[in-house]
This record gives C-alpha cells, structure tokens and sequence, in this order.
C-alpha cells in the first residue's frame, strides 16, 4: 500500500513563470521517458516479481519515481501558475493572453484544455501510453530494459538542464538526472546477479546463426569493429549470393486442402491483373481531358 | 538506397493453415519488439549516425530485420491464405466461416478488416506505433536500448515457439530468435567500445545522490543484495524522517508578478471549497429520492 | 513524496489460476476506468490545486488509488501465475500451451507479449492513454469529472463481480467498489463547497440561450420531461423553420485581402467540378471491360 | 435517419483569416471536450438506450452537437481560407509562405498536412480518438458522465471566448458555451428524475467501506472539510498502522496445481538474482574503461 | 445545421441475440472503414469545399452516412440487448455470465466496459481515431480518398454478409453495401468532372522521372505487365549500378558553421567506438559467469 | 529478402541547418502521407498476394519507398545536424539552446527527446500508426487505396516545395514528389488490368439501392451535378418523407428470449427517468447556493 507525504523528496524554487519552458519540461512528466513511465514500468513488474530481492527493489524505485513525478510536475505546475490564473479570471486583454498562449513550444495547449495544471502528455502533446511500458515479464529482458529506459531518462533530463538557466529548476533537475544513474546502477547489480543471463530467456540460439555478421549494407562506407569482425564472428557480405540461410529456395509455402486451393484458385482467377493488355486508366482519362 | 530479392532470407515452410496462430505471431510483425520495431530503431538511429563504424553496422542490421519482416510475415499469410480464399469467394456456408473467424486470438479482425493479410498490429489487434521506437540519438543511451530490445525480441520469440508444433515454422522461428542473440552481442560490442559509456550522455551526477538508495517500499519482504547495500551505496530507510533529500521545506513556489498574484487570489477567492459547512449534495439528492 | 508498504491495502486470496479471468480485470487496472486512470486524474489535479481542502483530498484519493492499483494488479498476477511458469519453462507440451493461451478473452496477449505480468491494458489489450485523464484545471468542471469517473469505475467493479464466482476474488472486488462510492461522496462534498458552482467557470451563459431546447430529434418517440418541458425551459420543435439562431443567413463568412481572394479564385477555377458535363469514370472503365 | 439543411444553427463571422488563432480552436472541433466527443458520447448513449425520455434527449443534443460541430469547424474553415489559397496556388514567395506557417500553435500541419481543412485533431494535433467518449451503458454513469463533460466544454470555451477579440468569433463562442449550460441542465433533471441514483448501478456498497476516509496523504497541509470529516465519515489516520483494511496479512496468494507449482520453482530458481555476490556490471564496465 | 428523425433509413430486423457478431459488427461502427470514418471523411472536406456542387455533394453523403452509422449502431444494440440486461441485473449465476461474455470476437469487453452499448471501436476493440480520416483539403487528391474508402467499406460489409446467417442482418447489410457502390459512383463523377485531375494537385512532376520504373525487387518472380513495361516506361533494373539517380554521389551533406562544426566534432569525438579494441561486454559477462 | 547501398537514391544537399523546416519535413517521414506508410502498404499487400505481376510491382513499389524514406530522413538528419551536436555537447549558453530549440514548428521535441535524430512522427510530433495503413487484402480495393495515397504524397510534397528555398531540398523533393506520380501510373494500370473491377470485392449491388442518389443535405446550396442526376441516377430529395427505405417503420427489433426480456424490463424499471416529475438537481444546488 502506498502512502504519501506532503513534503516533496526536493524543494522546488522556480524563479519565474514560463509555460514555454513547462511545455518541454513535461517530456519528463508524460513523455516516453519521464517518471511516469518509469514507476509503472518497475510497478507492474513488481507485482508479478516473486524474486524476492528484486521485487523489494522494483517497488522501491517505482515508488520513488513517483515522488520524482510529483517534483516534475510541481515545477511545471509553478511555471505555469501565472498564466493559469490569468486565463481563468480573464485578467488580461484579449490580445495580451493570446500571445501569451502562442509564444511558443506547447504552451497553447497546456492552457486552454488543460488550464496550466500538468498534463500527462509530452512535450508534443501526444497523451502518455503504456505502449511506453516495455514490461515482459523476464527478469534477463526487464532489468535490460530499465538499465536503458534509466540512460533515455537521464539524457533527456541532460538536454533539459542545458536549456534552462532558472537556478532552481536546475538544481532540481541535476538531482533528478542523478537518480536516474543510481537506479542504473541497482538494475545493472540485479541482472549481473542472475547466473545465465545471457542470451536472455531459457532457450539457447541456434549454433548456426548466433554468431553470424549480415553484411546487409554494402557500398561506401562499410567498416569494420569488434561487433562484426575478429574471431568471434562469422560474416556473410554477399548477402543475395548467399541465398537463403537454410540452403532452401527461399519461397513460403503452406500445404492448403482441396477446399481451401479451391478457393483460393477462384479467387486467382477472379482478381487477376491481365499483364498482356494496356488499359486506359482512371489517370489516363484525368490526363486525356485537358 | 534499398534493393530486394524475392528469394525469403529463410525458407518458410506451413504445414497447414491456422489463423489463430497466425493472430498470435502478429506480435513479432506488428507488435512492439517485432521486426518492424527493430528494423526502425535501428534505421532512425542509423540516418543520424555520423560514427562510420556505427552507421554501418546500424544499417546492416535494419536491413536484415526488415528481410526478417517480410519472413515473419510470409508465414502470417501462409496460415491465412486458406480463409482469405475462402472468405473472399464466400466458399463456405455463414456458419462455418463464422466458426473459422472466431476460433480464438485475434483472428477475426484478421478476415474481417484485413482479409488474411499481414497486418501491422500486434496480437490483440493493436495498431503499430513508432511510440515503440526509442531512438534518443545518443549512443550511450540508444545501444543499451537496442539491446534491451533485442533482449525482448529473443523472449517474445522463445514463447511463441513454445505453443506451436508445426516443424517448419518452430525451424523458421528458431532462426529469427537467435538472429536477435548475434545483434545483441554486436551491439553490446559497440557500446563498450565507447569509452566512458557511463553514466550516458556528457554530464555527470551531483556526488551526493549518485550512489543513494532509497528505501522507499518497506514492512515484510525488505530484502537486501548488491543493488541496495554494500560498500558502493549510501541508504536511506526512512525516507519521510530523512525529510526533503536537499534540506529544504519539500514546498514548492514560485515568484509570481503582482498582477499574476492578483488574478490567482482572485481565482482562488472564486473557486474556494468552503470547509466550514457540510453542503447538500447531488449524491444526497439520489440517496433523499428513495 | 510517496512511500510504500509491501503489505497491500486489502489482502488478496486467488482460488486457482485463470488467465481468462486475468484479462477481464485487466479492464480495472489499465482501463479507462482503472484505477491508474484514478490516480493520475487525482494526482495531476492536486499538483496544480492551491485550495488547501482540496488538494490534500486529491492527494489523499490519488494516493488510495495507487494502493488499488495495487490491489488489482495483485489478482491479475495470482491469476496468470502458473500460466506465466509454465510459458517460461516450456513446462508442457507446445499444443496445451497453445489452448492454454487461445482459451478466450485476451489471455494470448498477456501471456506472449505480458509473460503474465499485469500490463496496463483494458480487457482487449488496448494500452492506457492519458487520453482518459480528463483534467481541465477549473475544480467546478474537475470535481464534477471525478464525480462521473467514480461512477464508471463502480458500474465495472459490479460487472465484474457478477461474473465470477471466486469468493476471494469477489469479496476484494467489492471493497474496491465500495471505495469508489465513497470517493464519490467525498468529491460531491467537495464540489457543492464552492458556492456558485453552476455554471461551471467564471462566465455566465448568453440569457437568450441558456433555458432553451432545441428538439433536434423528431418523429415517432418524441417525449417530454423536466429536461425539455415545464416553466424553465423554452424550446424549438421545427428547427429547420426557426433558423439560424443569432437571425443572419446561416452563412460562413470571412474577409479576404485581395492577395488571398486572388489565390482563392485562381484554386477555385484550377479545381472546379464542372456540373455540366457527365464525365467518363474510373468506376466506368471498371465496368465496361466485363 | 439524419438530414442536414446547408444552413448553419448560427451564423458565422470571422473577421480576418489567422492560421493560429485556427489552430486553437480545433480544441472544441477534434479535442476531447469538442463537438464530437459530445455528439458520439450522446448518440452511442441513444442507440442503446431503452428508456423513451432518455432516448429522445440524447438523440435531440447529440444531433444539436452535430451542429455545432458544424459551426466550429466552419470557424476553423474561415480563419484559414486565406492561407489555403496562397499555398495552393503557391501564391507567395517560398519565405513568406513559410513563416505564415511558422508563425505559432499547431498551424504548420494544419497547413502541410490537412491544407487548411479543420481537422479532427486538438490545439497540439493529437488526432480525435473515441477513447474520449466515455459511455457505459448505464444511466447513473452516463448521465453523470454527460454532466461532467459539458462542464469541460463549457469552460474550454469560456478560454477560448477569453484569448480571441474578433467580434463575430466571439459572439459564436458565447452561443456555443451558452448551449453547454443548457445541455447540462437537461442531463441533471434527467439524472435527478431516476429514484436511486447513487450509489450508481444496482449493488450496494458493503457498509464498512462506504463512509470510511483513508487520510492517505499526511504532513505539512492536512486539512478537515465536509469530504473527509464530520458524523457522516469514519476515517483512518495511519494507514500503514491500520494495516489491510479485510483483517488479513496483506499478501496476494493463489492455490497452484502441483504441475504449475514445479514450473514456478524451476523458472525462479533459474532467474534469482543471487543477493550475496556483488557482481561486476556493465556499467562497471563502461567506467572502467576511462 | 443538422436534424434527426427517430425512424431508421432501414429498418432492422434482428433475429435474436448474438454478442459475438455484435463485436464483429463493430468493424463498420468504429472500425477504419466505419460509418463514422465516412461520415467525417466527408464532412469534414465539405465544410472547406467552396465548389458548390462538391459541397452539397459531400454534405449529402457525410449525412447519409451518420443514418448508416445509426442503423449499423442499432443492429449492435440489438445483438447485445439481452447480453446487457442480464449483465446489469446480474440475472445469471456467475458462470454462466461468465461465458456468455468470453465465447469469442470482443464481446468480454463490450459487455464489461461498454455495458453492451454500441462502442466506437474496431472489431478488436481499438477505439476509432481521426487517423483514419485523410482528408487533405485537395479535390483531386480528397476526391480518390473517398473513392478507395468506399471501395473497402463494400468489401468489409461483403465479408460481413458473408459470416452471417441472420436474414433481417444480412439484408440491412447488403443495403448498407450497396450504398457504398452509389457513393464511390457519385465520387468518381466528380472527379472526373475535374480537368486536369491528374497529376492531383497543381505541380506538374519533374519529366526526367515520371514515366521511371524501379525495378527495386529482383530474383525469382520478376514480372512484366503495363505498369512497368511498353512505351509510356522507361526502366531501371540494375538499381544499385544505376547510381543515384541525380548523377551525384549519393551522400548527404549539409554547410555547417564553424560553432556548429565544433559541437559536432566535440561530440564525434566523446561518442566513438574505437573499432580497433574488442572490449569485453555485458553480454561477454552473463555468459563469462556460466 | 533485402539489401542496403549506403548510396542514396538521390543526392542530399542541405545548405544550412534548419530545425523548424526539418520539423516540417518530418510530415513525409513519420506522418500519414510519409514514405514509411507507403512502404508498409505495398509490402503488407505484397506478402500477401498471390499475383504473379501485382506481387512484384508492390515488392519493387515497396522497396523504393524505403529507399525514398531514407532521403527524407538524410534531410531531416542534416537539417538538425548542428543542432544536434551543440545540444549534445551543451556548446551554447542556456537561453541560446532554449531559443534555438522554441523558434517554431515542432523542433522543441525533435531536439529533447530525439536529440535531433529523424523521429517517425508527424509535424506535429504525433507517432506514425499503422492505423494509417488500409491494406484490406482485396485487389480492387486496396490498389484504390493506393491510389489515393499516392495522390496525397504527391501533394504533401508539393506543399512542402512551396514553403522552402533551399535549393538543393527543394529539387530532392521535385524528385520524391515525381515518383509519386509515377507510382500513381503503376497502380492505375494495375488496378484497370483486372476485369470487372468495378464493384470492389465480388457480390453484386441490390440493383434497388445501387443508383439512387439521398439529398440529405438541403436548403440554400443544393446543387445537380453528373454525380447525382442525369439518367443514371434516381433521386430522393426529402429524405423524411420518403421514409425507411425498405418499405418498414424504421424501428430496430430483436427477439429475445423470456429470461432476456425479464432481465430488460427489471433494468428498464429500475432506472427510469421519471418524466413526470421535475426534481431538484446537482446544479438547482449549485446555483441556489449563490
């Protein structure tokens, strides 16, 4: 069960208003990698964790991304708090208010629909989804995935520290961005705790292929590394002489019954573009009127 | 610039047709770590790359999952391809092709809307979104998510050859799987060829937060291990006597105008919630009228 | 700032395992009407709220809602666990595993793409969209969404407990319903707190307009009641025959420049449909060649 | 059945093309309290809706919002006529064209994309979704429902009356506001004229649960008002020493066949992240390396 | 402005329940190719339309279209009539509610969420968006929209006729078919009423490329036919020894300041992947601990 | 299966950074009309079609979009270019990036969430879907489809031409904009090479219904056109008087069963809006209150 403080886990000073600046910030509230995506991500992986360490461990951060949900979102709430109560009381011209609502970033809609209250979408505007959540119940896949759902967090709290110089929110910020390193850090000790964990999952790949280099890319500009050459590493770099990597013909079949290649032969027949005749189009007439 | 081959990378071969199945492979045509997915993270991430030997390795790999697309999907319409005959011919009487369009999974929007065709969505019929596609355009962050995504793509396999038996597509499944452990490791081989790979991005963490753990979630199951104790970790137990981490009140403000503070408190006035009386309520009106 | 203890608000007691099941509730967890949906309209209406009442009430509910998130996605992980075991270790053969997950509802998703763990979907895998938070910023309006969202999330708790009979399962359902009339109550006090709540906002309806209907809908089954009839309102039966309201011509109008009305006549005259020639077609040419 | 008569409800005036201004307004033509989420929220509730006053009502607003819609969107139409024009006809210099584009809110890709045309998206270009419409199939819910989302209307319009001083724009606001006033007050009579409306639906709730409040969030701003004190509420102050509201542990158990009991252990015990070794991570390695 | 008449355009005559058709039904109510995809295809371009008898055209079509919307909306209802009054009565054992609701298609969360109301979703329960509406404010390109949208809108409803048996149905949906037949007609009349209609829009293309054919997809399967062969064509089919196609060298490249320069070489350098060291991975380490 | 030449198909020559344009451009990259939604259409028909010419065409149509998709993201990537790296290595004082990052379009998002890397969205941030793509599996509706979607390219591009002088962009996408039309040309041929195309699909019209044309919308602005009369066409003109089409009374029916209709009644019963008397309402308090 979850319970709350009123204190925020950081004091939030933010020097003056600015709704612009609220519309980028919100990309760590309801953005693909902001705090929300974050604890849901280690929440509903907690619930079905039996592990105990680790489900110990995804409910601590899930609970404390939620705290980070609140500080991003009370400075966002503070940036946005003049304006908010300028429109809601209609305090200034017609004008005034609509240039303050277009001046940039998302701000206009922060505003109109949202009313300066922080909204849980990007800063697009595009609502939050769960098709951010990548959860899939593996622990070898999970922890991978929130080791770098941490490292997109923590960039993106980077890019928004360079482009603010209000001291407070800064600050606030910094601290935020370093979180998202330490929690990293507890996932990566969580995956390399587990023995096996690679390749992820139980079942091994197939000798033949899991250490194989497609060379699917060719022309100027190929280059070598360690993550496609060297001892370790098979290579195929003519990748059509090559053929299909099965030694087959490289066609899909299925084996229909009799009712079904009926069927299927009717319907052939029926839809078959004639390739032996040039018909007059519905482009040709559109030409041929002029 | 891309160039095709009609011959599949690898031979697929249905032992019969079975569109439940096929609704249930979808997942790795059209769903969030299918082969679409990882054929646009990388490619995104590939356009922006200026490193050479990332660029191309990137681009590479793009390519092969888009042949691995077209494999996954060639055996989607190989399972479909009797029912789409036969629905398009209306062969079969209404309440048998009624039966064969709701046998399970998602196999009815499957003939309904896209009549056996491989459709991008994933499973439930969820339409596929770049929103899975987490290109950040930092290496550091974008080859930890590549290989998070591959981990997932690799499990999401293993799972679906797990509830089928036909030979030729748990051998074709088989392939894809372990083609997503070979780009794994080159991806886990460029990440570590950066140096100072972490933290990601340029900017380190404040000191004193980077190795804090935060004992948010507490009571029966508390748990120790290597992500939370130990030499590397400071810890907080109790997280709201620890109080606000930077010494402040855990408030949050900000310095409105004077004309920004006038329209507030005149909203404020407005909109109060009186807590002095015990209004009645609309709830009360339902619950006076009986 | 969020703390949590591992204990759960209400104990959770699952008879067997039943993935069918799972996904049904899944409607309460990442629906609409969910109660993540319930936290996030709460929480994102406390962090902007400057009445002292209300925002420790929202944050008050919102926190309760994370404990029934909690709740909720603890059934659905007991429900799917031996399926989420047996998937993971191929402990059966490939054709049980494959009715298992094809058994109805959406249980094949969950466990393909989910392995099991709660995701944050409604009962047909659609995931969660802040397009459900319906927020605005004004409490007149917010209150009166929560009272409405109390109220859906209530009528699917009792849907629920009508279709299973878990006695476990059923008793936790209902003390999740009967938190949701309790919230109601405390949203409806709330509300009918602000003297001059209706209507909603600062700015008070065109007197003209405001006690009017219009009987859009006619023909059999036209009916009257204190919503269309009676001292308070007046009304429109021939709509059509009363015309437009303001008593202009029912046009659209704007003022061009000449600059624009020159580009505007020169579109119109490039793009004209001339009604008065009958045109070969397309559909024509699609016909006559049978 | 449906007709339409070409002219509009209320006549339209704009004053003089502005993209931006456009681009703002979509808010009530394709965003989540516009004209189609309130006729779709009131035609789905009349499709299937039994009771005859009900029925009528519904189908008489929901065809009154069709309308409005209409009014809306042919504002929309007006302020951009100018811009679709000019680049159309590629009417300006290939600068000036791209600043009127540039020149705020969401216009560029009402411009670029939709060519001037309203389209149904809101104020950031979010496409209308009918996860907006939150119809349930139940009066109590729906009805409050209605209640709720006129009231957001309302004030979505009160904002947008706020931030334009084209005359003709803002008397069409004013009805159009002015009209939500009028639809809520329908929804209300109709609500308050069914007996027993709350608790919503049928079940009761269970008596120890209904008039209890969980003071959830503590600290600094605890406040008392008619939601959470006086004779009518219980109320629980320490939610963790309350423990699980049932009387119960607080864990979540499920009864397992023995077959699904082995497949747990043998996948946990193949997953455990081992507490007692402190591994060496790959952010180690990334670390190291410098 | 529009009005209503509660009589029907067709009468619909159902033979008895039947929730699992009632899901697949929803394919043309809130599907991609619904009504309401119609209807506001057609709207929406009418409301921009200034060309009279387009206009009146698309308002007539877009109106006739929400009377279907409402007939296939009540063929829904009715299916689910009976489905909806016992789950709201809770008239059944748990069961047998149970089942009812998880027999196949999407009726578990018509049934759960929408209470049996017709929902504007797709036959797999993904609620309708504006993104199936590609109106883009250009006859000559709006105008093959509508007609290819109604060419899959007659294909969907045959497929529908197809799986049902009920004669009341099947003869409301071959009316509701044959309507998209006139309409597509009606369509297609007025876009060949336009001169010069192809190319769409106003640019005519560069010569050198519009009569090109790139025969990108080689190997077994190469096929002749009128699109790509005969004197209207010219052909490529060496893609990649053709070279770009402007006669360059086929690289991207872009003036960059002498800051900007400097930025990016900073970054080039910081983020490299030393191709020349193998470094030992994070992969390396999950299998090294085996 | 597929190959890659990092060669572009056609040479990119960008002669400055320009976020707000590339944020424009990302329209034909990631929006509805873009490249990754042509390629997807013709490759999703393609895997599915057993037509020998047809399949080839969409295989190379397909394949060269990819390569299209590749050059306008290679614009995007060199239009964000300086951007990017003075981002990434924070080369800039704070209110320079903020401004740079605020100057329009949607340039803010591509910089802090995709660090200036092409993002599959829109311009206005929004994720590509494949909801955009209507393949249906059926010859004479989808190569309508596609059709029409090359007709929307085309002008999307030439939308775009319009509003860039950048030479060297500008004549890309003449090219891009060009093969659009050629591919149209294609499609046409393809679709006028199948007999009897014309009604989609194969069953038949009701003759009744097939060439009657509903004026639904009436009043000022009616209008006759070959599209709805002539010869071809029958006509109602008052759609209300005409009546249900079928002759009926416009009801909708189903039979129900008796435990059905019992459940429906209790229902109906138990939540009646009582017509008859005029209750006090939620919002008579709100205003009584003032």
């Amino acid at each position: 069960m979850f319970t709350h403080n009123k204190a925020l886990q950081y004091t939030v000073r933010v020097a003056e208003p600015n709704p612009v600046l609220a519309s980028l910030l919100l990309e760590q509230f309801g953005g693909p990698d902001g705090e929300l995506a974050a604890a849901m991500r280690y929440f509903t992986q907690g619930l079905a964790e039996d592990d105990a360490g680790r489900k110990d461990m995804l409910l601590d951060i899930a609970t404390e991304e939620l705290s980070h949900l609140e500080i991003i979102g009370s400075i966002v709430a503070m940036l946005n708090k003049g304006a908010k109560g300028q429109l809601a009381e209609a305090a200034l011209e017609e004008a005034e208010l609509y240039r303050s609502l277009t001046a940039g970033g998302n701000s206009h809609t922060q505003g109109i629909l949202y009313g300066g209250g922080p909204a849980l979408t990007n800063s697009s505007g595009v609502p939050w989804t769960a098709a951010y959540v990548d959860s899939r119940g593996d622990p070898t896949c999970d922890l991978r995935s929130n080791i770098a759902a941490e490292s997109r967090a923590k960039i993106v709290y980077e890019r928004l520290i360079a482009v603010t110089d209000d001291p407070g929110i800064k600050d606030a910020l910094g601290f935020l961005m370093t979180r998202e390193i330490a929690h990293q850090k507890s996932f990566e000790k969580a995956l390399y705790s587990i023995e096996d964990n690679f390749p992820p999952g139980k079942l091994q790949g197939v000798p033949q292929f899991d250490s194989l280099y497609v060379n699917s890319s060719t022309g100027m500009g190929d280059a070598d590394g360690p993550w496609n050459s060297g001892e370790e590493w098979e290579r195929i770099d003519d990748v059509v002489a090559a053929g299909p990597l099965d030694g087959g013909d490289g066609n899909a079949k299925v084996q229909l019954s009799d009712a079904e290649m009926t069927a299927v032969k009717a319907m052939a027949s029926r839809t078959s573009s004639d390739p032996s005749k040039d018909p007059l189009t519905g482009a040709d007439l559109g030409s041929l009127q002029s």
